[in-house]
């Protein structure tokens, strides 16, 4: 009963108006088997890079027991590129530059023994690649999926075939109106919901997130940061967190949906800490039970005195 | 030990994309003492209205046990009035216009029994007006101070000055970027906190209220709401639930600040439920009750499973 995620692999050049770096490691895939690998292991990645992908990253990832082998590395070829500039309030992003490069052809295709997988991650990528690789995996039984605005305005269509196939569908509430063209986000969730994920996560950033199912609807507090270095990579290592967590304890009740949503919103703000995926490359168990507690302590109140 | 609120009293026109009312009863005085009503009684009303106040709007008000000796009522002159316009999105609203009338030479004068009170509410008027009410008041226990855009726009010294005197601070997130011109919230916090209030609260809208004190952070979330008819008077309905049930319960610890926040969310939830003042005029206790223990369940969740 693995745990498979799929996504981008990038090298990411990123400005913030505290730092520059360049070339750093980054993609939807990174961030999602990094957060991953915390609560379950191993975690089987499908992506692609070029084969000037560094070694040491391909090491790093190792070290997370994040198994490699549905990694394709095309030789000749250059990996994914993609260059961003935060400004000072860090809720504007623009792109500086994509180079698809590596990722323009690829063609995803699980190794056997991946195919086995019970819980997998569709990680942001374009949906039709989302599901050839669903398509591929033989009896899914929790199908989390993430996505972004670009998708939702070019391939509205193929994302809304894939929604039918979805259990957590995942996404900001900027994209959330969008998706439905409807301004209050909780007629939006509704909206959502019959599109077929039986369960849905808007996350709101600085505000948190909500998470909806069936019959309940839950808040979750955003972590109070005063400094976040770089915002690339939050909401990818949510979905990591979040089915990680899912995935170690096999339960899928509502009460335990909240506390993945908790330990996805924790990883979270361990990733925003730091440039890159160096926030979460190097947490212990502890730390991540500290923010957890933490959590806990900023949302909770008694009834009575 | 009465618990004293001072603000506008007004006649409201307003356009949503639901419905129009023509000459409502509105103000932030009002708004604050009908929430409060529903816990402490009775509410000392420090205002001034023409002689063109309707006398249901009177009659409701003391059916409510708000105490009205300390509203003025000027003889030829007509009442404060303002007309608003919302959009279809609801976070944006246009002033059509204000008609000071009566507020225009607004000079409060306490009612000597008023001048004990121990509990005040300075509800949102310009900050000279705030500081003239409280200078009155002898022996000030709990000083919560609500305030908007227009005020830090045009009377900042002023409002700075009053800050010092001032317990617990009320503002919106836009307003408090808007003081500090910091964008991160947290960071904006602190720099509040510094002007002079020990505890801070910070009104999210659709996405709740943080409160800050000197060791705690609380994030209280927005009770989700399909249609708000009418935003009008959310957040001074906020402010009378939360110094109300602090006046009722006399007790200051941060356990029962945070209680208070969710009374506050719960009074503004209902007021956004109907026109007007309509939402906050025949409500049980049992009704309160309810809706706090939903903001109980909407943001709780277990450690462990």
């Amino acid at each position: 009963m693995a745990l498979l995620v799929v996504g981008s692999i990038a090298l990411d050049s990123v400005e913030t108006p505290f730092d520059k770096i360049d070339e750093a490691l980054g993609g939807s895939a990174t961030y999602i088997s990094l957060a991953a690998s915390y609560f379950s292991s191993p975690v089987e990645l499908v992506g692609v890079v070029g084969s000037d992908f560094p070694k040491n990253y391909i090491e790093m990832l190792e070290e997370h027991n994040v198994d490699l082998e549905g990694m394709q590395i095309i030789e000749g070829e250059k990996t994914f590129r993609w260059g961003g500039k935060y400004h000072y309030d860090l809720n504007v992003r623009d792109t500086l530059f994509t180079e698809l490069n590596a990722f323009q052809n690829f063609n995803p295709v699980l190794p056997d023994r991946y195919k086995k997988a019970r819980y997998v991650c569709l990680g942001n990528i374009d949906p039709i690649l989302q599901m050839k690789v669903l398509d591929q995996v033989e009896n899914p039984q929790l199908v989390v999926c993430d996505t972004m605005n670009l998708w939702i305005n070019t391939m509205k269509q193929d994302l809304l075939k894939l929604l039918k196939s979805v259990n957590v569908f995942i996404l900001n509430d900027s994209e959330a109106r969008m998706l439905t063209e409807e301004p209050n986000l909780i007629k939006a969730a509704k909206l959502i919901r019959q599109m077929g994920p039986e369960i849905l996560i808007i996350k709101k950033g600085e505000h948190g997130a909500l998470l909806f199912t069936q019959d309940t609807i839950f808040s979750a507090p955003a972590y109070p940061m005063e400094i976040i270095f770089d915002p690339t990579g939050a909401g990818d290592s949510f979905a990591g967190g979040f089915i990680g967590y899912l995935h170690q304890t096999r339960e899928l009740s509502p009460e335990n949906i909240k506390r993945a949503v908790i330990y996805g919103s924790t990883m979270a703000s361990f990733c925003v800490e730091k440039f890159s995926t160096k926030g979460l490359e190097d947490l212990s168990y502890l730390q991540i039970q500290d923010r957890f507690r933490e959590f806990k302590k900023l949302s909770s109140f008694d009834e009575t005195i």
